[in-house]
């Protein structure tokens, strides 16, 4: 445990079991029925468990907030708007987040066991947390995944210096052994909350991850917290994937689009797009994990540029972290547990 | 015409009509029938056209070759090799490129107006020239459009020096007034053409593109040329969208896989993914347009870093080039032409 005490944070580990109660206790207390505060109270825990705690338990009380501001409606659920064929848009009513994303994923595995592909756009939903669950979800039940939400405006168009793009996270999943390889994605290159982190202990970023007062690219997270001009990922490729992909939720959903998403007080009602595919249903399905495992073994063959890199597929880290949070506890900053402890 | 002439090159215009013919006649030499002569040479002087050199003309004498060499079936036809609801599995027979990527969408389109979405996967078939030259395609008819291709191996994984992943270009398109909103990118920072072509003119990169030997992000084209180490959009995450992309198309359409493409003399039968959403049948569908235009007024409206940046919609300057070729003719390097008129 001590490998995580600093001189800012002070982390200790709580069981699963014990985290998930505590979400529970807390949800079941701000009117969820017991069936989605067990629900809700697994996701939060199971985002934490596999190291995602940003999204997970770091993330628990400004949900709570979220509820009893009232942008998130605890007993909400999604109602379907239109259908046609293998495409369904939904509203989802404003509610919990994880539990209207987690739905809709069940349900668009549901159209594609029926047509080979589905799609789910849902308008009027809240932050989905961690991206990557639902696909982890479709993908360790046998389904391509592929989704994404829009956001508020956290991110400028290229040669821009005001932020009217979303980070609009990308997740796409495939099965993978009795996992998943899941790769899951925001479009900016580093988060706000990472450039923080850094900014707080001094650190530079890795590669340049945003712009200065100057106009120059720079790895100084402090320096981009000044300006707020984080780098899009693939500079301006990055951007124009931003753009296409809030248009996309946009209109799919008829649901809100970042601009009008930042014209509110705090980010909620979000549009996001599930597709799914049920590869079981491929002429070649039989070998298809054959397929998959040939493309990572010659990926994992990379001459690596020295000798301690690792080349690990997206998502390949989270079952390390997983089997060792289940060990030993997951680790969390005292004083957000202990204000988790008092809601 | 003067401001094209440099040292190096001397560039002439071609009317696209004659462009056309003189693709037309050779193809048809090499062995097309006259529709499909007439579609393809189309599809070379569109891409020509609108601004794409590199897929288009430029590449017409290496697409000649490839034909010569047997690697492309002049007259060869996808055939389907298996349906289930909205997602086709085909074969494109190692036919041209341009024309079965044509045909996927057109039959694509065909599977979304009856479900709301469709899926089309092809396997053995060839490059695909320029991949926006379909997300044109559908969305001028009224559809989204989201495809990809797999390539031979150009890219190196994210901490490693081998080529084992391909740049895999990715699209985007909506329809937009009466044009589209096309996004057409590869998973590399920028195409080993550009780095070719800046190196050879003593230029910089606009930003870091690749390492060098020691490792480091270098703007230096010359240096990336030597190490072969171009820079994946977004880093770790371009690296991670393309080992994705590469995935889904060769299990969704029993293709082959990056991987085995490398293994063959030149790049031939690469796996390709189609889908397209027939929006006129979502129930916001009157709206959309003007849901579009409200987001597209809003980027617009960024405050530019000087007063020289415009800020531009993915695919908003082809319009532009478009215009100016058809009214000046396409500019081509001499050479290059005459080799054309000598096929």
């Amino acid at each position: 445990m001590n490998k995580y005490v600093n001189k800012k944070f002070s982390f200790i580990r709580i069981p699963s079991d014990e985290m998930k109660s505590e979400f529970y206790r807390i949800l079941l207390k701000h009117g969820f029925s017991e069936l989605r505060a067990e629900k809700c109270s697994e996701i939060f825990t199971l985002n934490s468990l596999e190291g995602v705690y940003s999204h997970g338990v770091n993330r628990f009380p400004r949900f709570v907030k979220n509820i009893r501001e009232g942008y998130i409606k605890p007993n909400a659920i999604p109602a379907i708007v239109h259908r046609m064929g293998s495409l369904e848009q939904w509203n989802g009513n404003l509610g919990a987040g994880p539990l209207n994303a987690a739905f809709a994923t069940d349900r668009v595995m549901e159209i594609a066991s029926e047509n080979g592909i589905g799609l789910i756009a849902m308008a009027d939903t809240n932050h989905w947390m961690r991206g990557g669950t639902y696909g982890w979800q479709a993908a360790r039940k046998g389904f391509v995944f592929i989704g994404w939400t829009n956001t508020c405006p956290n991110m400028p168009a290229w040669g821009a210096t005001d932020p009217r793009l979303g980070n609009n996270p990308f997740v796409i999943a495939v099965p993978y052994q009795n996992e998943a390889i899941v790769l899951d994605f925001a479009m900016t290159q580093f988060s706000y909350g990472k450039m923080e982190s850094f900014a707080n202990e001094g650190k530079q970023l890795s590669y340049p991850g945003g712009f200065n007062k100057q106009g120059e690219l720079t790895t100084n997270p402090s320096e981009i917290l000044e300006t707020w001009r984080a780098l899009p990922i693939g500079y301006w490729k990055g951007a124009g994937l931003s753009l296409l992909l809030d248009i996309l939720a946009t209109i799919l959903s008829a649901g809100l689009s970042t601009q009008e998403i930042g014209k509110n007080k705090t980010e909620y009602g979000v549009s996001q797009i599930f597709i799914a595919i049920d590869i079981s249903r491929l002429k070649n399905f039989p070998a298809i994990g054959n397929s998959i495992q040939h493309i990572v073994d010659d990926y994992k063959k990379s001459q690596t540029e020295n000798e301690t890199t690792k080349i690990r597929y997206p998502g390949e880290n989270v079952i390390d972290i997983r089997n060792a949070n289940l060990k030993d506890g997951i680790p969390v900053d005292k004083s957000i547990w202990e204000k988790i402890l008092s809601l």
